[in-house]
């Protein structure tokens, strides 16, 4: 008797069998005594060697990281949010570590040949990103953190950093403001783009004209928030406003707006994107910061959940979600003075 | 001729000649074209089944983190040096995510059990930590970032975190404060232990006695540090100084402060412990912060190397470091008003 005969006797799946009778603790207790039961009754044993080859799978999610800048906050946020729901399924994370793009796609390539991940989770992607087409030919299974500008049989969970921004700015312009300044990532990221159309459709909405001047990018670090700002705040004709890319350069942007002896919420207003990281809260700050929210680690969590989906047969296009964001207005957000 | 023979034939290390093979681009390019030519003219034919039991190894490093609070900005740095170092080696690391201590034992038992990790990495260590002998006994190597209780043939790399609080606590005290309060991590990590020994003796040394109400405990987050000072603030006899054990905690204390009406460097002196966060920096801050420094970054890039060296048989009691902890006086710390 084979692992599918013993199976379909027992009607279970074989992922189910193969990982009862190896001990999983992800199969329930009473599940895991039927199927020893049965195979003593029935007189199955498994060929241990092959158990992995009966779930078809090695158990492990790839991710790639550039070495200087994509190990942050942001990232382990994400990583404990992935990890935390595939521990329930003994999924491991497997990290691989590259210093360019060309060295991220030998990787997938490595991946691929080497079989030591189920699928892969494809991030923060940019114009012309050639890991799409890439993965697709290597015919490694992958959910994208972010939306590709490519068409495809993937799935991908984004958020609407259109919206996000949109509604920032909106929000700004209602209160009065028509000087904003706005702290965005590196453009030819598709998020940074997405917001870029957000801040420049709301200006528009209000018929009002983009000045380069009041845009800057950048990593989302406590010093590009600092130095930016101190740059918008020489400015003859200074902005009143500002919405930033992150917690964390929005820190580095009210610091630079208090050493000019300015009053955030008062002077400047400052609306910032939360990815809701737990060591830093918009509450806490002073005064309380007003945020787009979305927490980035739910968003780990989701993504996860869509790549067991993938690896249990779901077809990839029914894998599409963009989350909505949240504004909170709280007080570093006021009427133009 | 098998890969032994082979490889003594050729004066190279047997690891060095399937990595040739291979096509590893660690391997220097005239050194694989040297084993090419070679297995071409000795009749050499690799068995690339065997590649990887050649060099005995999968390529991955394993570490286990708890998906609650481990997925930080300390873990994700750590990373960062890890991989960064691992990289040139093509080897990854495997991220397993548990929610309990009995959870982090299994995953090893299963890490052991499926041989898919060369060795692991250790962190945190605690009082009464298990998780030292259960990886001796499953004879996993690993290297333990930072110093376990426990006597053992392991390595392991620690910052003195003892001298960097007694020299922060020094300080404070050599410029004339005398209410001195702490923000320690939780008691019971080997690493908070060190530290309260460290405020402990700095005060012991100057005659004073250590007053339970001047120090808190908590993980190292902006909220932890706010609430903690609030609390500190509101005593009859309010500190006049702080050491704070991260950058996350000083943040939430230096607000606190402010919000207090009270101005740091001038009324309260602050000084913080810095691993060197790149997007959040003690320069930057206002005032700028005196720190404690050690690269935590750094500390992953050096135990990768621990790892390397100990996978090629340098005994483990040779591979134990303490980092000395630099001492970087800024604005936020003065005299006592």
């Amino acid at each position: 008797m084979n692992l599918k005969e013993f199976a379909s006797r027992l009607e279970l799946s074989q992922t189910t069998v193969s990982r009862a009778l190896s001990g999983y603790p992800e199969v329930k207790q009473s599940t895991r005594e039927k199927v020893l039961r049965a195979a003593l009754e029935l007189g199955y044993r498994p060929n241990t060697s092959a158990l992995g080859l009966a779930t078809g799978r090695v158990g492990a999610i790839g991710i790639v990281l550039k070495g200087g800048g994509e190990f942050g906050p942001h990232t382990s946020e994400f990583m404990g949010g992935l990890g935390n729901r595939l521990q329930k399924e003994e999924i491991d994370i497997l990290v691989s570590t590259v210093d360019s793009t060309e060295a991220e796609l030998t990787a997938y390539r490595r991946l691929a040949a080497s079989k030591r991940v189920d699928a892969v989770v494809l991030h923060s992607p940019y114009i012309d990103d050639p890991r799409v087409e890439l993965l697709t030919s290597l015919r490694l299974p992958f959910i994208v953190h972010g939306r590709p500008q490519a068409e495809g049989a993937f799935g991908w969970l984004d958020i609407d950093n259109f919206g996000a921004v949109h509604q920032a700015t909106r929000h700004l312009l209602d209160l009065g403001h028509r000087r904003i300044a706005f702290l965005n990532g590196y453009r030819g990221r598709i998020f940074a783009e997405h917001r870029q159309d957000g801040y420049q459709t709301a200006l528009t909405d209000y018929g009002l004209p983009l000045d380069p001047a009041l845009a800057g990018n950048g990593e989302f670090t406590d010093e590009m928030g600092f130095r930016l700002m101190q740059g918008f705040l020489k400015l003859p004709d200074r902005p009143t406003a500002v919405v930033a890319g992150s917690m964390m350069s929005a820190l580095g942007a009210m610091r630079a707006i208090r050493i000019e002896g300015l009053k955030v919420g008062e002077d400047i207003s400052l609306i910032a994107h939360d990815d809701v990281f737990p060591y830093i809260s918009p509450e806490n700050l002073v005064p309380t910061l007003s945020t787009t929210r979305s927490s980035i680690r739910a968003a780990g969590a989701r993504i996860a959940e869509m790549l067991l989906e993938l690896l249990q047969g779901k077809p990839a296009e029914s894998l599409r979600e963009v989350w909505p964001v949240e504004l909170v207005v709280r007080r570093s957000t006021a009427a133009a003075p």
